[in-house]
């Protein structure tokens, strides 16, 4: 049940204390792909979930600006600091808990939120009424997660099977020409940039032309059932606290 | 221009210091209108003054949570503190700002938010570098204000023009006859209420079957002429600060 | 009961739990009327309010310095951020609460109060121990309080009936000759102004050769009048929430 | 000039970067001297000093509620947070010198202020537009200091001599009946008590039967002797940090 | 140059803009390992950093409490709230810019800190005067890091190897036998515990019996040349950010 | 017990519910002492009455960086805001708490953190769960309190006694001749310097050519038997707050 859609005295009436926020953000996503992109594919992840799922769950709007300050060279980009993203994450599980809703997945599209959502989750569920636990979409497609980048393979390719229309296919290729390979700049194991112009001249990380409406459709099969199955575990699972030992 | 459907390159093309941030919320609109009634009237507005203005204007996506704990004790209601709420969108203004777009319109679709957004675009225009006001929609229609309630005759209204599935035409019977005259618990000026439950059985506030879909394309002519009105008139605003006396 | 004059020991022994907290603000109201303006009438309105009740009411010193950035650019202007101000006004309000005085009006003499005012009244009422509103003087005159302007007839008048030496009558006619008719500098509903220096010369909106010490009587004869059925519709007002639907 | 009665037209005027905030509190002081003991005092102090100065001097309205948490047994006692408290003191110190008064002396009649005050303006002084200091009356009083107590002779003295009415003398011999001989409860220098109820019965401590109208002459004397002292130092004072070593 | 044993006047004369910051914890470390391994490891990495270089840099005293509220029902564990760890580590980096070491590699002994501490260093980076990166010490041990655990062989053997007095050799067997094979409760990519206690008995993620001093000593020479390495890097680094495109 | 070296089995089993956090700074103490003079004195002081005292105490890693800004324009200072300050005391303690160890001593060895310290102390008793008071080691050793200074006498002695190699003795002349003998720059009882540069030009306060490891010992003496009896007096102290009155 999508909250924007329904009346109030039909959420009255659900049953279940499960529910979803999906997590967006608005920031660039190269030539070829909108700033709209993590919300889009957010919002598709858990629809996809909530509607394939026997069982009712809760479907918030999505929060649509995060945590990319690190796109913040590339015009369009909006961002919140991150205390303030928490605080509009923890405040919105907060009111779905009121209503009972209290076993919450963040249903997130954009790796720089994932750090700041496990914090906040964690906060909620150990002083707040609710349990959360944060799930972003692209890690869990199997083999697939590795060619993510940005603007890549993944988030195009369910672009282009959901939402064709917000996908420019005729900047494909300039889109790859100017990619980077790699998210960062590494020295070992640490990432000396914080800006992704800092390694990347047009926004893209990866080369978004292996993507395609097929491989879209294969991500969203593999990530939906995986959401899928965390909802099933969350309804199920202990959420009380450990005892002091 | 829409920012969620936009590339960074497209951006970074639009010639205008212009912005629009669609606010709305999360909140019960009574058993005939939908929990994102707010939003999606906020929305309608920005992007049909931005269809009908000449000059280009930005448009962000719409803050979907807001201030809305009046309406807690109906169910999928959702909100943030009032602190969270204003530092959200002064973050998003900020970053709007960043780009070149520093003269702000927060057009908004909730009565709740409008003090917190006055305070907020103070903020902005006294302290950050961008000028900011808001607008809300339904105090700019004209007599018709007068009859906003809520769930009421114009915001079903505007719905049944712009999004007419979104409205239950079934309930309109059950939503009036519950519903309660007037906003608020009053002695004198004072509203003694500070939540919604404690004057309105369903929610309702006014009669939403004075609503039409004729009557919502008055409304959007009405409100969105002055929010181009307006824009106009901030393109051509010195937002510099006064000297000292 | 005033709290600066009276001793614990008194405190102890009154009965009631109606209390009520003055709120001032230290700004410019044109070369005729001081700084203190807001202060003084909140506490003469008050006061008077507490005297004329058969019913005990515990009186707070007055808030002296509130929101009142607007009028930064006048010399002698003091404010605070509207975040403090809600923190400072909270706390106090707590500290009532703590000895039972739990239904608190917050009397307010400062149009650019009300909202914040509003806000932290909900917070308090919602989430601490007691029950608060606000009541501002100048919106219970009847329909006088279309004249409020700034420094203008209402205000002057008040001062001139309890604080006649504060007002400097031989500036009236320069105070009336550079005022401004109205507040803000609007484009529809929308004031573009967040300075007064903005719209006004002196400081002043209004005209205060029309008041007169009568005038001031009456004015305070209408709002502690007013004041008075507020504190006996709050004595016996159901503070709690209601319950979820 | 006192902020309260002047017209920023007087203010404007006025060839001084000198201002006093007098600092109070609203707090138990014994059965026999009033909640306002302490703002009395200080607006007392500052008065004088600002009257006997030969140079102008800008006095704001007191800040009547401070950090009195320690009493918050006894009836009647108001409080706000250390944190609110500073930026409260903080903010007004802020406006004052936006209108060019930046030297500023926080005079203070509160003992459980002074932490707070000296912290305050170590971060004005470091990182605001203005220099500012905290001066406790009763510490500049040479070795009268030392018989302080709470609502004892000093306090008590200073009261009968400029504020008779509102010290209650019939009351005195049970102030001092029942009053502690010493301000907490000690194991070496380390004070185990946070609340005065942990150490008097009555919230007195010392002997107010030793103060008298002449005393309380003698004190505002010395005192204010000492603060015109100050003030002309301030005045001299070079504000500027010194540079890195 | 470890500044808790320098002299003020050594550290006017160093002639760096590199900096490093211990970042330790207080935490349970099972039956075998002490609370403050994390620290203890922290130092030793950056010690030996420092000496090794040839370049000098200044060494910071370790932050001995951080993120690990996630150990709290294990007896001894101490912990902050992310957000009053991240202003710690913030104030000591923005100390260290102020006297000019303004190239700050943060130290790592800890997971639980990693994502709060790349946080803080971005904000650092962009919007205060210095450039700071975290390290992981067991990040970069090679294909060790992979059998890091919890207590477990490499935080265990780096012990044995600097401070072999700190391990209780007697315990390691009961260490083993309790302990869990893997971090978390997943499902799937997602960890669904927020407290160590939902799935370790004893405290212990992985076999410490796995440890020796030689490892420690292999692991030490690692990790302390990656350092080295990046402390290198970090002294060439253009920390200016991009400019906006 | 020291929390760094004990394993979390061995805090399962103490049976106390005393605790002490030592109290430290890293800042200017002159070209003869170290930077981390306080925390290492503080150490100090705290382990010695840990280990006299016949019952068993918790003792808490050292916090190392305290308020110190006012030695901000000496080389290798460093500071935390005072409330990023009291925040980490407050969680440390609390972590403390929440293992039964509810009765805390804050161990300080640096007159800058005092005040701090009673603030979060009240703040922890009043509204915590916890009991907590500050013990500054120097207020605590009879007369010789007065001799304190900064880098003076009294620390130099405790250096020299507990860590010899930290007191650059070749340094003591230099330190001696460019000292100043007054902390501050008086104006009455109105210090009206906020850094230490104002007023000393290497740093130091008093003669620190007075200390001698025999005095050192002596001091050690006399501050850890206050010490001790001062935990005794906690351990049998009253922790519940006194009644409304």
């Amino acid at each position: 049940m999508h909250l924007e859609s329904a009346m109030w005295t039909d959420v009255q009436g659900v049953e279940t204390d499960l529910a979803m926020v999906p997590i967006g953000s608005t920031e660039q996503h190269g030539p070829h792909a909108p700033l709209g992109t993590d919300t889009l594919n957010a919002e598709t992840v858990a629809e996809t979930a909530a509607e394939r799922l026997d069982d009712p769950v809760v479907v918030s709007p999505a929060v649509p600006v995060g945590i990319a300050e690190e796109h913040r060279q590339f015009s369009g980009t909006l961002w919140t600091s991150e205390s303030t993203f928490r605080s509009y994450v923890r405040d919105i599980v907060g009111s779905l808990a009121s209503h009972g809703f209290d076993r919450v997945v963040l249903v997130n599209g954009h790796g720089g939120n994932a750090a700041a959502l496990r914090e906040v989750a964690g906060a909620i569920t150990r002083h707040d009424d609710a349990y959360a636990v944060p799930f972003t979409w692209f890690e869990e497609v199997g083999d697939y997660t590795s060619r993510m980048g940005h603007g890549g393979p993944l988030e195009t390719a369910l672009l282009q099977h959901v939402n064709p229309d917000h996908v420019r296919e005729g900047c494909l290729d300039d889109a790859a020409a100017e990619a980077s390979d790699r998210w960062g700049d590494w020295q070992g194991r640490v990432n000396l940039a914080f800006d992704s112009a800092e390694f990347t001249e047009n926004g893209v990380v990866g080369d978004p032309r292996e993507a395609s409406a097929d491989l879209g459709e294969e991500l969203l099969d593999a990530t939906s059932e995986a959401l899928m199955e965390l909802l099933e575990t969350v309804a199920e699972h202990d959420p009380d606290r450990p005892t002091h030992r």
